[in-house]
């Protein structure tokens, strides 16, 4: 078994041989298996082990034991200790995600110190047909099927066609020693399950059923690529304008598709949205309409599609600006204050007010439906509304309208107009410039 | 349930209302089912019964159980015996892919016949969950699955969303009676194995599995749009030519894509093939290399790949034609022989020898190697092999060319070229027309 590993690695993987490595090891059988086939391959390697703190003392004895196994095979090794489910409430993380970011983090902050070329996990065979069914049970699509990859950027797992079995009987061949990881966290739960009752029936169906599942990831990983060059065509095709304010896709662009829906998934399932059909309905919408998910939504205007983030705490946003000293940071940029100098400023971003006619403190807000202001250079009030209809603003720019009030008057649609009430008029004693930079 | 039934029906298949429809039943629980279902409906329907003989007495009273059914719902009833056995080693197919053969033709010549609009099989979801588990454990690809669908052409599945439970819960509420089937075929053994041991644990861990696989379903089933749509228009920029000799592929087109292999596999996937490495480096060989399925031959030709059939009796195929008075059917066409007429033949597809020169037998045969003519209006011997080659022909050409011989001496390289050792002179008495029609 060792001479079919060392081969197999040496075929595959013969980069690892110039590189200078760090395994990420557990203690468990895989990950010590993977450091013993690195060390008869004479590899340039070291070791990291992460204490997740998550099984008190047989954590503490994981590390004694990867410590041991570092003097033992003279191996340079790194330890880092993670308070795993403080971070995992503070950022609202499972505990197994919490587990995955904070490891993959401290490997790359390592790699990256320390110059390593590659990370190597032990993940193999079994370990990707779990994956691959707890997606398939979970439902997913076809990225939820195609398996771990094998090499990810700097990441390479050189057992992922191994079977446990194979490991198994190369770790007993060598008398190679190992803990035992007696965890049972619902994500184990579910892998051991699915380990112990599952696979070992589909195996029975089929003894074959991990070189078919490898053929089976290699046609889909495939599938993926030409899905992939697909939508990257489409997409290059439909979007028009990417920006702060969001993406704007050419509703045509879909419509010459076979299934719209097919590609408007694909290039939006990462923005939270569940009803395919209605989005899928937008095509055909009058401007205007829109569908929220929890984080985005996305606009039907003209002939566009335009999606932008919610930022649902926006909607509330109000600054409160309490004096002229104050610089105010707004999701527009910062507001500050100055004495009107010499140089005119014309730009769309500065206007210049009759100081006397401002009272403080002043309010920063997104506009309202009932806003009524009146424009720069004209006599009369106009409905704000009104105001951006006749801009022929999109949907996205208008709900971005920010204005300036005092008094709950609008003294300025911030980048767009100033209103005429404050004026610098012949009586006016101290000019105020009002800027966002 | 039977509203639930009856709402899912009305809303997704209401085109069924106004169609003529053809229930394929077994007597089995789910198409007993899917035949009250219909008749609460209302539908215009028949049912058309197979009876395998696979299972003795039992398949008999599954005809009757279906009679008696007709006769209770008063509806119209087609049965059809079949002999499954004989059919799949006539035709060298698995006995289950006999019966579905059969099942199918039956049903298309009866719906053909007798103008049924739609043919409604009784397939659900734990049916198309076990066909997906099924081709997963014996290796597959994205079309693998994508599982059943709903409606296919004639074929319309209105239960496919359905679970068992389901079907079950509503016959038994309904008093409903059908046949058990006690059969226990491979295939049945398989599905037995992943419907009792392995879907129970997955629902375990899933409680709503089957809804997270009909979205998956889905998901995959758009999937397969982009693919297909992607493939249909790398395909149309490369196919050159299609005609009886085989497909003619542009080498270029395949280059411009990022995954070679992922395109080649899709278009080639149902040609036998198994080296798609070697397919692909087939893209950069030289002229005339060539990789061999068991049914097909992929050659490069220039700057084409071009897909034949193999045919590889006709490798070593030969015909014996023992009389002028015959005339043989080869694959080139029928050749025939005939006295000259007045009205002289100027096509590549006829010669005109010196009969006196002819002995019989005469055999028609692939070219070899070491075949040796001299063409016609030359001085002196030539080596085929070198006609063919200075006649620029295509690997596939080259290989499909024919030799008329007589005391192994060639006559006629068919189609192409007379030998003139036996063409007409002035000393001949009797002139040959021989001609392939």
């Amino acid at each position: 078994m060792l001479k079919e590993f060392q081969v197999h690695i040496n075929k595959r993987f013969s980069f690892l041989k110039n590189g200078k490595l760090l395994i990420a090891i557990s203690g468990g059988i895989d990950s010590v298996a993977l450091t013993y086939l690195c060390k008869s391959l004479d590899l340039d390697f070291a070791l990291a082990h992460c204490n997740f703190n998550l099984r008190g003392k047989e954590s503490d004895a994981d590390e004694d034991f990867v410590l041991e196994l570092a003097e033992l095979l003279d191996v340079e090794v790194f330890i880092q200790k993670f308070d795993t489910e403080v971070y995992a409430k503070k950022y609202k993380r499972s505990i197994q995600m919490a587990a995955r970011e904070l490891r993959y983090d401290w490997f790359n902050e390592l790699a990256e110190q320390l110059e390593f070329d590659y990370i190597l996990t032990a993940h193999h065979a079994d370990d990707n047909l779990e994956t691959f069914l707890i997606n398939f049970t979970r439902g997913t699509g076809l990225n939820g099927l195609t398996g771990i990859p094998e090499i990810n950027v700097n990441v390479v797992r050189p057992m992922l066609q191994f079977s446990r079995e194979q490991i198994e009987a190369y770790a007993k061949a060598n008398h190679i020693k190992w803990q035992e990881d007696s965890s049972n966290t619902s994500r184990k739960y579910l892998r051991n399950k699915l380990r112990h009752e599952v696979v070992p029936i589909l195996k029975e169906i089929n003894p074959q059923l991990l070189d078919s599942f490898q053929n089976t990831l290699e046609h889909l990983n495939d599938t993926a690529d030409i899905v992939e060059e697909s939508l990257n065509a489409v997409a290059k095709r439909a979007i028009v304008n990417i920006d702060e304010q969001g993406v704007t896709y050419k509703v045509a662009e879909f419509k010459k598709v076979n299934n719209p829906k097919a590609y408007l998934f694909e290039m939006l399932k990462d923005y939270g949205f569940t009803e395919w059909n209605d989005l899928v309905d937008l095509l055909n919408a009058e401007t205007g309409k829109y569908i929220k998910s929890t984080s985005h939504r996305l606009i039907k205007h003209r002939e566009f599609l335009i999606l932008t983030d919610c930022h649902s705490e926006q909607d509330e946003a109000s600054f409160v600006i309490s004096s002229f000293d104050e610089k105010v940071e707004t999701p527009l940029g910062i507001l500050c204050f100055a004495e009107a100098d010499a140089v005119l400023d014309n730009s769309k971003n500065t206007i210049y007010v009759d100081r006397e006619q401002l009272n403080f403190p002043l309010e920063l807000r997104l506009w309202q439906k009932e806003d009524v202001f009146c424009p720069f250079g004209m006599k009369g009030k106009k409905k704000l509304s009104k105001y951006l209809k006749d801009e022929k603003m999109s949907p996205v720019a208008k709900e971005n309208t920010w204005v300036l009030t005092t008094d709950n008057a609008i003294v300025w649609v911030v980048g767009k107009r100033a209103d005429n009430r404050f004026r610098v008029t012949d009586n006016t004693k101290q000019i105020l410039k009002i800027g966002l930079k």
